[in-house]
């Protein structure tokens, strides 16, 4: 059994998310689908993670098993990039060790948020940002984000319809950097609760705009409680960057 | 009578251009029609240079003369982005003085050329970049590409159904830049001939991938002769980043 390992860009505007919902054009079966055309029998392709509609991805790892032989790695890709739409892309295919898991083997991930901070829109990256019109105070926006370094309860930045699972992660670095008219939020945690990443962006951007004064992330972690953090941010400014592995 | 000069900021993928051609949608006549609702009279809107269909605009400058001072020039760019479609945006709207000209005065022009250099395409910079899939020698490239510096005649370097202007230009900076899969091509000049810098952007493509050897350049200007350069780079990738003024 062979274990192929992929990387995949993708543009998720145009999709209802990585997983499958039934009638709506998703990530996962689009490659699904591709695959099987190749290798000529069903397969399941597992991600290190689902992203919601609407967000992109600039390195997901994904990996599936195959019992096909007559392809080799090396022509995976372009037959793969062949057969996808325009706004996915094979960035690299790999054997895999067979013990191989994206999901289960991921150490830690990347998630970027891009704000654009203007009073106008910018076409040039309106499908991959949100626009803020109001200006930010980006050195409150980094103070206030300390308080989300290391290990903590996140029950505060996770969507209010999932509270069955561990609200326990680790972010091991968190930065805000403004660079023209764009504030990019990259954070880096051994994994992410579902929303997580649009809940901290939406309430930083609060921090930004002055709704929520010093101290306020130190007291909403410990409130552990969804309605005391500002609103999740617009799905199309977030992206997966980069997945890291062992 | 007022002269107001606009920063105008487009996707230029689904416009034939900035100027108007009959039937088609350009830039200048979206603009104009905007112009026309909020300034209730005709305006002519006269650009640092036309773009051509597929070209974007980071920053491209305007400028346009209207009787009605009924509108401060601080409500400008708001009142036109909520008429203009997405793909095009206002950035800045101030009054000039009365003999400012956008494509007089312009003392320099830089463009961006993007070109993705990988084997797979890139979903998220797709819409703004040329994919050339085999490896590119960017030393060779930057090399080369110091033989255009300065004043030259560069007819080598035109569109070859235009040859009726004085094909002499001044590039006054020309960088070469690889950042992950993207190479960069920018060019600062006081002026660009018709498709020059797309035929600039192929050659140098074509310098990368071998085809012309080392001195090349320096004899395709001396050729003045459109058949001895590279093809157009395609317009995609292609963006009008910056316009000066004295």
């Amino acid at each position: 059994m062979r274990n192929i390992r992929l990387i995949i860009q993708y543009d998720g505007t145009n999709f209802c998310g990585w997983q499958v919902q039934k009638g709506k054009k998703n990530i996962q079966e689009t490659i699904e689908k591709a695959l099987q055309t190749i290798f000529r029998e069903k397969v399941t392709l597992i991600a290190s993670g689902r992203t919601d509609a609407g967000v992109h991805a600039k390195a997901q790892v994904a990996n599936f098993k195959t019992k096909n032989n007559s392809i080799p790695a090396s022509k995976i890709k372009g037959a793969l990039n062949g057969l996808l739409p325009h706004d996915i892309s094979i960035k690299d295919a790999q054997e895999a060790s067979p013990d191989f898991h994206a999901r289960f083997d991921a150490k830690s991930k990347r998630y970027r948020y891009t704000i654009l901070n203007s009073e106008s829109r910018s076409p040039l990256i309106n499908s991959y940002s949100y626009q803020v019109p109001y200006k930010l105070n980006v050195v409150a926006m980094r103070n206030e984000a300390r308080a989300l370094l290391g290990r903590r309860n996140f029950s505060s930045f996770q969507a209010s319809d999932k509270k069955l699972r561990d609200p326990v992660r680790r972010i091991k670095a968190i930065s805000i950097k403004k660079e023209g008219e764009c504030i990019f939020i990259d954070a880096e945690a051994n994994g992410f609760l579902y929303n997580m990443m649009r809940n901290i962006a939406g309430t930083l951007i609060d921090v930004g705009r002055g709704k929520f004064p010093k101290g306020s992330i130190k007291k909403i972690l410990a409130a552990k409680d969804r309605t005391k953090a500002g609103p999740a941010a617009p799905a199309k400014g977030l992206c997966l960057m980069e997945v890291r592995y062992k």
